[in-house]
């Protein structure tokens, strides 16, 4: 049951695409301060909280302050409160309660889950125009899917985009792409596509490239295509400030960028210095930005990622003036500490100013809105031009689609990353734990930057990440200009790293069908213990390990100079530890505590007792792996298991052949269509 | 076996109090490129690093690249390089390795273990100018004991200084003190001490106090110890520079200040804004600043830390000056991208420059030394500077000495607390993880700030943090001005953590007695769980428990919302579940992987079969736990413990009576001049 509740004057988010009519009377569970409006709620001594989509801490949030407010923080550790994207749905789980909440608010949002005060969550809108949704159901599972069923079936990429994609932020030559693309084929590491960054653009400006890097994209991306090879180009949310730029001529004259209060139009510097920011939150802007991409999907270009839409800003003039004006009158001064702590900040802190962000104006709706009341949506709407324009070009195809800043609403438009990392182990199991919480809030297609974005990684750290990258839709490598190369093939572990790799494109079939059986159902892919064992103390808790899929639970080894891990098995299952595709062992265990040894080289894969789940031979790219020819792994006597697969390309999702069920019975594996092979373990 | 290598002009940093004859010859398992020089090893793919005393990562250190470079970080995390301190002892251990090698370099040292190259060590000097220590032996236990001999018998604090201390950046009144104090009392909240920060001066004067804040210190130290506390103030490094200030006026008159290349006293700015740096490295100097302390010990004063002996920089004004040009060059340009983010920094990196520690210069044993050539010396002189001072105002008595900066030498002179730290949950663990590496290199009184001392911390994470703190000799809340008020009774779950506190001085006895066989034997109180199993596979790797003396091993949890952790027993051993000192399970268990539950009020300690421990009745201050009068704990049927007690003021430690043998025997437990109980369940 979904109840609504609207305070002030709720924005049409577009994030609830389903009726629900707004209810009257109080809001149940919490006791709401109208001045806010505030909504606290008492919390269990054992109460958890599961939610909050991409963010720092556990899968269970308790014990921290988040806020709601799309941030550029690539360094972001425990302590941070705000990242990329505002995904402000939660689930209460204890003795005397169990529903979720979302709160449509796409201002600032505050959630203090025991953190000020253990005993109390407090939620306060900066806003105060919210509509606050309180879903009951009889599970965890049940509510998330009542979730889902009003917020819109999620984005599906085309099928290529499941294969592993090289990345970083620097590749700057068609032929330097040539040669990444040689690399991999070369050593035949498994490879689909290569993200190209800022570095492509003449000048950091959108739908240009450089001529004299890129002499001919269409040419390039023929060339690609032989290989089996997509690129995808990035896109920035700032537009250039540069007369004679077509983009930035047509916005300007159609009055399309975000303008401030005076009607000029809004300059803040991104990475082609001053900028403007094309308004998407109005329609005929967002349409006109849209159309755009056009101009490299005719050059074959069959998918995107969108960056800085938080909108991030290095500045505003205005601001560099003012920090100009202070650090100059601090210069004159005799200066105490405190002031020299000031001054310190005075540069540093120009970048994504609150003040900033109150200096500009949408025009949303036929209103003028001023951006901080509607900052968490700028991304969403950014991904939805995008998603438009690239479906009015080609309705009847998929395109990829990732983002960096996000809400509830874009999810049905396109996937995002887990924003800009760092190489840290951290930061790994972080990645982990953003799974199940993303997939509850509707982001399916996902993954975290491989090896990690900022800094220097080490190849211990990229082969353990790769190795829980290997279930993740997207499987991106990528790494920041000015840190060390992060291929595969620039390590000595390479051998290794590239076994892992086979184990994704083995993987491919049961990844790819239950990616898209969840979609389609509205179901999460990954899940907390809590959600399959509700009734299990332990499972409750468990924060490395997450569920994948119906068949399956996963449990990477997130420590550096780990030889092993610790697993909770909340019920009986199956150990593959896998080598490669080809070199893994059977392990059968008892529901409990285990420690599961694993060299650097090794990863676990655990399939619950009574299930069966497909491997294929692989490939080196997806259209290379057959996904009629299969190997059935698992540990019963007998088992059923819908395999769902498509042309991978088109929409037709329905079809009635996209489904085939297996059976294992008698010993044998049978499928029609399918030549199956059966390596179960008997029950 | 010891052998020495000397490279360049080794410096006397007297970290080496045994004569070591240097060595010809080549230096055993490195490969040495005198050009650094840099010292080269190969990594077999299991060998595991051990050592290198405060710093960031795991007990094995592979896999990251640490600078020795003294450095005032307070949010280090796991990319960070340089902590507070520089011990540049190793231990090396593989199946063809078995070596100790000790660095004795005050300059900048890198060690890059298999970081740049998994399969290699390569360690590099910046000076070159050092001494090498190569140490063989049997076992890691003995190599570190041989080590520990070279450089001498560790500190020993007063007995008083095992009790619980409450710290703030913010105490700054007479007032304020005896309510914190009155608050712990009136609670029955065991406490022995108060750090008083940089509050209680006078414009951050050294050894002087605020008099209008702290009418009558004499008489506030004698009230505080009739409630049996002792305040312990801060000294700070720097030195205001002011005319008519003693400190000032005598170190300039006497030339004891550190000088820029033309002979002037060098300035840099600190918490009193311009201050001049007493040179450490002269004897008079140092001596002359010793002697100071004696102001405040006339006062009752019996203890001290030491603070921001990196020394930490705020700023030079050269740099100062040179970052505003810098700015104001900027103003007049167009700025690009790269422009705009070097002028970010700008005024950030003000603080710590390295030409900064380039233009100041020490008389350090008759010679004029620029200061980057010994820079990790500083913090270990003003130690030993404090500690002269304080035995010459009175040879017999122990006196409290810890120090934010340190060098392996410094551990004869005074502890460390592990250096300014954040309110995370990853720092509890670096905190359970440096306490081994410490003890290695000679740091015996140590402990970190609990609860965390930048950021808010939560209840939770102090109650965990407690619970660890439980065991180190140094038990410290302390939390920086700004944060979230850290005293235990401010939080609902004092109970809980006053409880807990009961653990620690019940458990007195025993760590006492640990810590001071330990000390005096040259041996480590904290210990990898790989020095006591040198077999077992599993236990090389264990990173989150340690070794606590003879007969114990400790499991803290670290991680938020968890109600339990996995431990590893390497042998039989008994848990004690402790929710108090009178309220306590005791679970025998077999070796093995076990998960125990802990709720947020339980914390475990782990006694070896075969071992039995002291527990005492506890007391509110140290000076009121009955030492003997004692329960004995374990799970043996016949064993013995040598339990060691002194007057816990005075240096005569080699007594006779100072040690007591308790054996256990036909079921009942025997010690001479104690009165014993026994809780011993039967093996």
């Amino acid at each position: 049951m979904i109840r609504r509740y609207d305070f002030g004057m709720p924005m049409e988010t577009g994030a609830v695409v389903e009726t629900v009519s707004p209810s009257q009377g109080d809001v149940p569970f919490f006791t709401v301060d109208k001045l806010g409006p505030r909504f606290s709620l008492a919390l269990g001594a054992d109460d958890v909280i599961f939610g909050l989509g991409e963010n720092v801490r556990g899968i269970n949030k308790r014990g921290h302050i988040y806020r709601s407010w799309n941030s550029d923080e690539f360094a972001h550790h425990e302590n941070t409160r705000s990242l990329y994207a505002s995904h402000n749905f939660l689930l209460f789980y204890g003795e005397d309660k169990l529903f979720g909440a979302f709160f449509d608010d796409p201002g600032a949002l505050e959630f203090d889950l025991g953190y000020t005060d253990a005993r109390q969550a407090v939620i306060t809108s900066e806003n105060g125009d919210l509509s606050l949704y309180i879903i009951q159901g009889d599970s965890l599972t049940d509510i998330v899917e009542q979730f889902r069923k009003i917020i819109g079936v999620s984005y599906i990429p085309p099928k290529w985009a499941f294969g592993y994609i090289q990345s970083r932020w620097g590749y700057a030559s068609d032929a330097e792409l040539r040669k990444v693309v040689k690399e991999h084929r070369e050593r035949h590491i498994p490879l689909d596509g290569v993200c190209v960054d800022i570095d492509y653009m003449q000048d950091y400006k959108d739908f240009t490239w450089k001529p004299e890097s890129f002499p001919d994209m269409t040419q390039l991306n023929q060339d690609m295509k032989q290989e089996h090879i997509r690129l995808i180009p990035i896109i920035d949310a700032g537009v250039k400030e540069q007369e004679g730029y077509f983009l930035y001529d047509e916005g300007v004259e159609k009055g399309y960028f975000c303008k401030k209060e005076d009607g000029s139009n809004f300059i803040g510097a991104v990475w082609p210095g001053r900028s403007l920011f094309p308004d998407f939150l109005n329609d005929d802007a967002r349409r006109w930005f849209g159309e755009k991409y056009r101009l490299l999907l005719e050059t074959g270009i069959e998918g995107f990622w969108n960056d800085m839409n938080e909108p991030a800003l290095f500045y505003t003039p205005e601001g560099l003036e003012k920090a100009f004006d202070e650090a100059e009158k601090a210069r004159g001064q005799n200066l105490g500490i405190d002031a020299f702590f000031a001054l310190k900040d005075i540069f540093g802190q120009v970048a994504n100013k609150p003040e900033d962000y109150r200096s500009f104006w949408h025009d949303f709706g036929g209103k003028k809105v001023r951006h901080d009341k509607v900052h968490n949506l700028y991304g969403y709407f950014m991904t939805r031009s995008a998603a438009e324009g690239m479906e009015a070009y080609n309705p009847d195809k998929r395109h990829l689609l990732f983002s960096r800043a996000s809400y509830v609403g874009a999810h049905r438009y396109g996937g995002v990353w887990q924003g800009d990392n760092t190489s840290w182990w951290s930061h790994l199991l972080m990645n982990l734990k953003m799974l199940p919480s993303l997939n509850m809030c509707g982001f399916m297609y996902t993954g975290a930057d491989l090896g990690g974005f900022s800094n220097n990684t080490t190849e211990d750290l990229l082969l353990r990440w790769l190795q829980l990258g290997v279930f993740t839709p997207l499987m991106r490598n990528h790494a920041a200009l000015g840190t060390r190369e992060q291929e595969i093939y620039r390590f000595g572990m390479q051998e290794d790293m590239k076994n892992i790799l086979t184990v994704r494109y083995a993987l491919l079939p049961y990844l790819y069908s239950e990616f898209m059986k969840a979609t389609l159902g509205g179901k999460c892919m990954f899940r907390p213990l809590a959600f399959d064992y509700p009734g299990d103390k332990r499972a409750l808790r468990v924060e490395d390990q997450v569920m994948l899929g119906s068949e399956c639970m996963i449990a990477p080894v997130y420590e550096q100079n780990a030889r092993g891990r610790y697993v909770y098995l909340p019920e009986d299952m199956l150990l593959v530890r896998f080598r490669s595709a080809a070199d893994y062992d059977l392990v059968p265990m008892e529901k409990g505590n285990h420690w599961i040894d694993l060299q650097l080289n090794e990863m676990p894969l655990f399939i619950r007792k009574g299930c069966i789940i497909p491997l294929s031979r692989g490939g080196e790219w997806v259209d290379d792996v057959d996904f009629r020819s299969l190997t059935m792994l698992g540990w019963a006597d007998e088992a059923a298991y819908a395999l769902y697969d498509d042309d991978g390309m088109g929409k037709n999702y329905d079809l009635e052949k996209n489904t085939r069920v297996i059976t294992l019975r008698g010993g044998e594996a049978v499928g029609d269509g399918l030549t199956l092979k059966n390596a179960v373990l008997k029950a």
